[in-house]
This record gives structure tokens, C-alpha cells and sequence, in this order.
């Protein structure tokens, strides 16, 4: 309590025990309706109020969210959890911050958030098993995953749509003229690099354009020795499309270390639009996702699942938009 | 409760009052030992675990850790956080994290750390009134300032040491013959940015080697304009000591645009080592915040302040190291 008043102050001013003050704040046995307007008369003109804790033994809610995050080396996602931080706090909610260093979240991590009875959970770059979702389920918190999707639709995913972006990235690079092209994908089971690549492989057999895929890791370090790979073997592809920008910041320090142009010799082209992609020694072409759309959405889930628990599924996808810079 | 299992089921199974098997969990009024036998075996034949929430209300403390963060674009912070999460969940504890666009604390986000209870505050690189001070204070959660401090010294900070560093740059650069030099400056009012220009300007003085300086944000943007600004007027000096990495990275990219050759026209040093630093478009030499010994620092101070409130005050400043890379 910030204010220093506690419930034996109440009881005192009161005249009651100090186990009525706590049945009346806490729940539990019944307490006469007399007692009970004692008490809260005495909070009143004290100024007591029960904190956090004592509030959620009788609501049974928090107004805590569970953020689990795991890529924070990749600006993307400090962006994203800047959102959400600032969206919850104007309703009142606060961010219980959880970091993995593994693709699955763990148990540890479950256990920490039920322990907490978090009010809601979004998971960012991270997967769940089947098991986990059930145990949320079964504590009935809702769950969002953001910027990623399950084959197994059985809750609420948020995201960008990576299939309609990929074939449009796809396309634009055709009417460049690209007559070759390479997909880096990030971290390979993951939905956003599945679906980028399929997106892209569509359309470029349709055009019956030659492609190559290679598997990277979506961080910086994996786009650039990716790149150089490939260059390394003297193929010098039309254009790259690169699974997230960080990578794609690799991708071109590569061909800048190995002397080829970018845009006259090779193209790229990243996924995000964080903001490095901007800086003037960069300036790549992005997909830009519209991470505030995101936030918002998953906000609102979140906050209609909290007043009325209806474990409602979907998959909400915002489009993007492609920002063209000198890297096309 | 992770298993469903609620103070009701155990109070049927023990025989008492619900009223009763909240007395024995969450404190308040007496309850005879053979009640709270009764309660405690059923809870422990059901599994049943008081919540963090009834936890705290029999201990008064919980395992929450507010980390207050401002600047989440600077890579910096995100390597911070993620520090303090692995750390702190080690011991049991988590992270509830604030995010301010102020560079005051706002008094929003205190009252939502003592509205839930923090065992503990780490406070980045945003400044606290002396009110504010109080209030922790009056509440005895230890807080600490993590790479910043204040001139009253009433608390407890965690940081680099900001002279030794800032001189032996100094030393550095003329060493290898700068004869006139620039510091650009972060945020004006931040300790951090203070001491490295007060150090950097001592050794200058007293091998009277010219140098202005320059104020900036501790953002790439800040970096960039301030450099370009600098450089068209004509002016390129013999070397630039700029007060974060992420600034450096713009003064980097200000010059690439002009066509000045660095190291060889100028020399420009930065602050941090953030992981940007070492790639190899930038090859930024810097000086390395020792960010693991700090955070293990923090952490042993808010631990020992949680067992034992003694309000130790006191400043711990871990000495870095010059990383001499390509622009020096």
C-alpha cells in the first residue's frame, strides 16, 4: 500500500477484527452487512486501498499481461513491445515481461505466468505446444500470438499477411526484370518464413522464374554469411528477397564487402521496416508491418476476452504495404 | 491456481470454513492449530498453492521487479533487459516492465510499482525526483539506478566508470595524433553524458588540444544531423568522441555521405559496444560496457536489500575497455 495505511489501521478505526476487514476486502465467509459498512467507512476516511494483490483475490483477475518474447537482438521486437507497453498502460494494464532463449516457451515460464494469474498472454516469436494452450485455456486467459500463426487453429493469431506481401514483393521484382532470384528464410518452422516463401515461390512458378531457397536464422549475423555464401560461389543472383530486414542489413554488407552494386548488379529486399532500413547507408526496400494495427487488434482480444471469456479462435492479418527505397 | 484447485475445495476437504482455510493462507485473525493442521493437510492432499497474489499477502513481499526503461530503439536497453530477465529469473523473480517516454519517471508508473508490491526497482535511463526517492524509500523497496546516477547521492547506482573511460579515449586519440576534436554529447542532463564529456575534456585541456562540443539525444538520428551539420560547414576535425554507439553509427553514416574518409581524414570512437559496433560496414571503435558484471552488481544489491532492508546507499562503477576496431 503506497499510502502506509493497512488493513489492521482499518480494523482498529472500525472496532471490528482485523479478519473482518480482511473477509470484507478478501472475500471468503460471509460478514453482517453491518460490519461490512464499518469497514469500508473506516477504508474510506483512511484512504486504504487493498493493493494489487489483495484486489486480485477478489476479482480472481490481474491486470497483468504476459509478454513472451524472444529475438530482443532484432529491433523489430523492442519496437513491439514499446507498443504494447504503451497501449496497455492507458488501460490500466502492466507487462509482465517474459524472455526465452528457446523457439518453444517454457514450462518455467507457463508456470510463472499461471502463478501470476495473468490476465492475458501475448507470445511473439516463440511457439506453444498444444499442452500449453491448453493450460491457459483451462485458466481461461486468453492468448494472442503475434507476428505468428499454427498450423492447428485453434486460438487467435495477429500477424501481417505474409502470403498477399510475398507474391506482391514477388511480382515487383519481376517488373524490375529480375531473371533469378533467392529467398533467405529466418528461423525455419516458423509461420512467417514458411509463408514468405510460399507466397514468393507461387508467383515466381507461375513466371517460370528460376529461385533458390536458403535457410538462415533471421538474425544479422545469419543474412550476412548467407549472402556471402552465395556470392562466394561467383552466382550472383538478380535479386534477394530476405525473410526480416536484420538479415537483409547482413545481406547487404555482404555484397558491399564483395564489391557488387546493389541495385544496378544484384536487388534486395527485406521484411519489417524497422528502423535501420531507413538509414542512408541502407535505404532498403521493405515490407513494412503495420505494427500498431497489430498492437491494436491483439489489444482489443485481449480486453473483450478479459471482460467476457468466450475463448473465441481466428486469425486476424493486416495488410502491409511495400516501401521502395534504393536497394530495388 | 495452475491445478483449478481453490480455497473452496480445500476447506470442504479439511471440514472448516472457507473463512478458515483463508486465516490459515493469508494471514489475519488467529485460527486454532487444530483448524490449521486440518487446512494444511487437505491443501497439501489437494496440491493446492496459494497464488503469488495470497502469497504475498502472508509474506508482504512478492517476486516482481519493475525495470523502468526509456530508450528501447537504442540496442543498448534491449541487451539490458534481456540481462535482468535471465538474471532475475534464475532466483525466482520477475520482470514487470515500464516503459516511459519521459525522461522523468512519471508518477503513473510509480504508483503501479507500489501498487504491486515490487520486491525491487532498476531504473535505466530515465531520472527520479527526489519525491519519488521517498516514496521507494518509505515503502523499503530497494531501487537502483543502472548506468546512471544522481548528484544527491541518497541511493544506490550501478554503472561503468564514465571518467576513467572517457579519459583514456582521450589519451587514445591523441596518441595517435588528433589535433583538434569533437564530443557530441547524448541527452544533456544525463550523468552518463556529463562525465564522459568532464573526463574527455579534462585530458584535452591539459595537452591543450582543441576541441568543442556539441549537444545531441543518444539517438542515430541525433548522431547523424549533428555530424552533418558539423562537416558542412567545412569543419572536419581530427576526431570524434561520441557519447553512445547507436549516435556513432550516424556520425559514421553523416560522413560516408560527404565522402570523408574515416580513419584516415577522421577518427570517430563510440560508447557501448553494442552489437551493431562490430558489423563490419561500421567497425566501430568503442569502449565496452561491461553490461553483465552491471546487471550481476544490480542484481546482488536488490537481492540483499530484499532479505535485509538496510537502504544502503553507495555507487558501483565497473571499469569497461577500449574496443579498438577499423575507424580509429
Amino acid at each position: 500500500m503506497s499510502n502506509g495505511i493497512n488493513a489492521r489501521d482499518v480494523a482498529k478505526l472500525a472496532g471490528v477484527s482485523q479478519s473482518s476487514v480482511s473477509r470484507v476486502f478478501f472475500g471468503g465467509a460471509t460478514v453482517s452487512e453491518k460490519t461490512r459498512k464499518k469497514v469500508l467507512a473506516a477504508a474510506e476516511e483512511l484512504g486504504y486501498v487493498p493493493n494489487e494483490f489483495a484486489r486480485s483475490l477478489i476479482t480472481n483477475k490481474t491486470r497483468l499481461i504476459g509478454l513472451v518474447m524472444k529475438g530482443v537482438h532484432n529491433p523489430f521486437y523492442p519496437q513491439v513491445l514499446k507498443e504494447f507497453t504503451t497501449h496497455f498502460k492507458e488501460l490500466g494494464y502492466s507487462i509482465l515481461f517474459v524472455h526465452t532463449n528457446h523457439d518453444e516457451i517454457q514450462k518455467e515460464d507457463i508456470e510463472m505466468l499461471l502463478h501470476y494469474n495473468v490476465a492475458g498472454v501475448i507470445i511473439t516469436d516463440a511457439t506453444l505446444s498444444l499442452k500449453v494452450i491448453a493450460e491457459f485455456k483451462n485458466n481461461k486467459i486468453p492468448v494472442v500470438l503475434f507476428n505468428r500463426k499454427v498450423e492447428e487453429q485453434n486460438f487467435f493469431s495477429v500477424g501481417t499477411d505474409n502470403l498477399v506481401a510475398s507474391r506482391q514483393i514477388a511480382e515487383y521484382l519481376i517488373k524490375k526484370g529480375c531473371q533469378d532470384m533467392v529467398y533467405i528464410s529466418g528461423v525455419r518452422n516458423t509461420s512467417t518464413s514458411i509463408e514468405r516463401e510460399k507466397g514468393f515461390s507461387e508467383i515466381l512458378i507461375k513466371y517460370n522464374v528460376p529461385y533458390q531457397v536458403y535457410h538462415s536464422d533471421y538474425s544479422y549475423d545469419g543474412g550476412y554469411k548467407t549472402a556471402k555464401m552465395i556470392v562466394q560461389n561467383g552466382d550472383v543472383p538478380g535479386a534477394f528477397f530476405v525473410a526480416n530486414d536484420i538479415m537483409a542489413l547482413g545481406v547487404l554488407d555482404a555484397l558491399r564487402e564483395q564489391s557488387i552494386e546493389v541495385p544496378s548488379e544484384t536487388k534486395v529486399i527485406g521484411f519489417d521496416n524497422i528502423e535501420m532500413a531507413a538509414w542512408p547507408i541502407y535505404n532498403l526496400t521493405t515490407w513494412e508491418q503495420p505494427i500498431s494495427q497489430m498492437a491494436e487488434e491483439t489489444v482489443k482480444y485481449i480486453i473483450s476476452e478479459i471482460e467476457e471469456y468466450t475463448d473465441r479462435i481466428g486469425n486476424i492479418e493486416i495488410n502491409g504495404e511495400l516501401i521502395e527505397r534504393k536497394t530495388t
